[in-house]
């Protein structure tokens, strides 16, 4: 990313995130949230929507960011991250500072419990080689199964993931890992491609290192619109980030 | 809402829809989505991600809006609430046609039997005893006991709304009504105050006339940070939103 103006970038989408030709939307949303975190004076997202008004490629970006407000407690920005005039994703962000809250703690669930990521499937994708070379991805065997041609029937995908190369999780990648698994709708039928509209992430602590748990799921696919509800615990077992995606199935 | 030049307006933030003097989250965005409507070609809020980085007030607001993309299936505006040169709400849009979609449809969920309205006990609210008026908000007897200084020990609020006025509900409206319930945690604990940083809704369908019926979930209170998430159906049971927004608790 290289300074163009006041509030502006030039970035660089890089193919090696595509999926099926496709830059991934988590991956867009962390080009966005570098340069948001650049502009904010505090360090960690806190939430961050994403609209996706239209399909990016890989290549040169232009990054146009607008501080909303820098605030004692939280700081908001939005960013746009445009190509050839029109806006691809339009990220914005509440950041805070894990270090420096404090309150009440109060929680209902539990991580689920998913055999261990050695007994779990690696996902390899030939869909997306390049991207799922990435990224470390285990499926569970139960929400695997629509890999090798028998959905499970149930709109779920659950696993573990980290980075290929061996780097930790932190607040600003979790956005990333919340948009990298499998559709859930590949366990209930036929999806050629699922773009998103709108990712709604909140990140509810620092991560640990080590594997991310996560789990995705599906309630309502309501003419071919669903929601895709993910839940990402660390490897101490603590809840680091809740999302939820809009998005649209093309058979 | 009167013009001021382009892509801006006039409008004004009506104190009724005050709750303990600040205005309510989801009547903001209300605010914008009408501002929204009148730009983009497409008639229902489809993805709506609203940031709140300052504390708006009852009175005049500016309103500025910004026409990010007009496409053929989706559209996406975003607009700025400002009052004194501040950013009180920033909310993004993305809008389509419920008449004009189809595609699969699998619902793995039904509505919840609640108590039928006239069994639930209405909210009328001594802290926001306007804003309660413009509702008719009936709390399931599980969920009340709050009011009646026993909390239930479940960060829950279900029930039943409608406006208070008789008007039915909209697509435009249901950001509103998913922010319009006593916050979850007042059936956990003292909490004074509850501001929402980010409200995202997802509709899902044109609501049937009628009651909605709702119920709001908390699973993670972590460090005073909650979400609430929020699933509103139809007269008819069908689902037609769901929410989630990220708040903290003020003690």
């Amino acid at each position: 990313m290289s300074p163009a103006g006041t509030g502006r970038w030039l970035g660089r989408i890089d193919p090696k995130w595509n999926i099926a030709g496709t830059p991934n939307g988590g991956y867009l949303v962390s080009i966005g949230l570098d340069a948001i975190a650049r502009a904010l004076p505090h360090p960690d997202p806190f939430a961050v929507s994403t609209h996706f008004p239209s399909r990016a490629e890989a290549g040169e970006v232009e990054i146009g960011i607008d501080v909303i407000r820098a605030g004692r407690t939280h700081s908001t920005a939005s960013v746009r991250l445009i190509q050839g005039g029109e806006t691809r994703a339009l990220v914005v962000a509440t950041f805070g500072d894990f270090q420096a809250i404090s309150g009440p703690t109060l929680v209902r669930e539990t991580a689920p419990s998913f055999p261990p990521p050695d007994e779990c499937v690696p996902a390899t994708g030939p869909i997306a080689p390049d991207f799922m070379k990435q990224f470390d991805l285990r499926l569970t065997p139960d929400t695997a199964t629509w890999a090798t041609g028998t959905p499970s029937g149930v709109a779920e995908m659950c696993g573990w993931i980290r980075f290929g190369d061996g780097r930790d999780p932190d607040t600003r990648s979790l956005a990333l890992f919340a948009d990298s698994f499998p559709p859930t709708v590949f366990n209930v039928g036929p999806a050629m491609w699922v773009p998103t509209l709108e990712l709604t992430v909140h990140v509810r602590g620092r991560p640990a290192p080590g594997w991310l748990q996560c789990r995705f799921q599906t309630r309502y696919l309501i003419e071919g619109y669903l929601e895709e509800d993910g839940e990402i615990w660390d490897s101490r077992g603590r809840l680091v980030a809740l999302s939820r995606q809009l998005a649209r199935v093309h058979t």
